[in-house]
């Protein structure tokens, strides 16, 4: 059987399944695609993702995109790592979590990293990315009361929300927010800095969420 | 046991989940909540769902958010309906089309429908608009691509991302984008038309696609 591939960036979206790709500790191949220099929209990678996003699966025989749908792929196909919980709920809350998640990143997160998206405008564009970041203290506040007393995001189960929740602390750390205020956020993040997997995502990827 | 209540509003994103438990069939309730009101930022709502957001689902235990979420779990806790395929393949990449969807709407939707929400300058909302409807038109065309010799967004199994296609069309027509030429997708919207459940949910919203 063929190793999966896993196109990413780091420090990007892709950051969530490189360590449940990890977690799960079979081998896979990590394909970088930078993001910075327009490789995400060459017409090569357009070939693979039309969308021009990371992160891309190649399973071997097909190719997926969506962080929400690799990582939910990966959960299934690796049942004994439990990475979703096994009730109709538990993974209805973990796809809660992602959709959600993946709706911050399109509006307020864009806004902020790439207003020019938003308006072809050029003077618009500090306004757009201003109300980014005031949406985007609204969602952080709202995910930081989800953590309230809870070791993972979907409770006592370590999960693939987790890393996810992880590269978008480490954007709040990047944008400048001012993050100490998300207290259990900030405790969330440490609990993961504490997993090896997650450790060895940060080192090969060559990043630091603070 | 208590019926699962939906709260949704006419033409809007609920209509998914209102097409989907009109395909199960067993009884729910169906709650408005105005959008155009403002009911969906009223302190009462914001209580049950803290974003603001319609859909929810409240299955008489639990309060769930998030279209994909929702629709996920009336599909798994209705297995007999089939709203979903059973391979880890085949749900990822319905994961795969809500997760994209969504993120449709949170940018360009969005951005056409609410440009306030983009900006806090009036002067600028005309062109964050205009931005939004043309990132719209790249992804419905991409959207048209994908349902290519297609039957249902997945294939031959007919499943939770069909309806939710089916109120991003409706949007597209609202919007007044010319729908005629994404040719595949018009003929998904009529197959859609001819499933007695998307009847009953049309008309229970009182509204058209067209
Ligand atoms: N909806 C996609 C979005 C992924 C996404 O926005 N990825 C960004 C990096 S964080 C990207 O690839 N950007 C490249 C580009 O837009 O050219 C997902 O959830 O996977
Ligand atoms: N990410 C959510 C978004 C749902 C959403 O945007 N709903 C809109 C209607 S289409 C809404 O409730 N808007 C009310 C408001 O923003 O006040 C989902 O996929 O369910």
């Amino acid at each position: 059987m063929k190793h999966p591939k896993l196109y990413y960036c780091p420090g990007h979206m892709s950051f969530a399944s490189h360590v449940i790709l990890t977690e799960i500790g079979k081998p896979f191949e990590a394909i970088t695609v930078s993001v910075k220099d327009g490789a995400t929209q060459s017409p090569e990678f357009k070939r693979i993702n039309p969308k021009g996003k990371i992160p891309v699966l190649d399973t071997g025989s097909e190719i997926l995109t969506e962080s929400a749908a690799i990582l939910y792929y990966l959960a299934l196909t690796n049942p004994e790592c439990r990475l979703v919980p096994d009730s109709a709920m538990g993974v209805s809350r973990a796809i809660e979590w992602t959709n959600w998640l993946s709706t911050i990143l399109a509006g307020p997160v864009g806004q902020h990293v790439r207003p020019e998206r938003f308006t072809n405008e050029e003077h618009a564009r500090p306004g757009v990315k201003e109300k980014g970041t005031e949406n985007l203290l609204i969602a952080y506040a709202e995910i930081n009361d989800r953590l309230a007393g809870q070791e993972w995001a979907l409770g006592d189960c370590y999960s693939i929300v987790d890393p996810t929740l992880l590269i978008f602390f480490k954007w709040g750390n990047q944008l400048k927010l001012d993050m100490s205020q998300f207290g259990h956020w900030c405790e969330h993040a440490k609990r993961m800095e504490r997993r090896p997997a997650v450790q060895a995502a940060l080192a090969a990827e060559n990043i630091s969420i603070w």
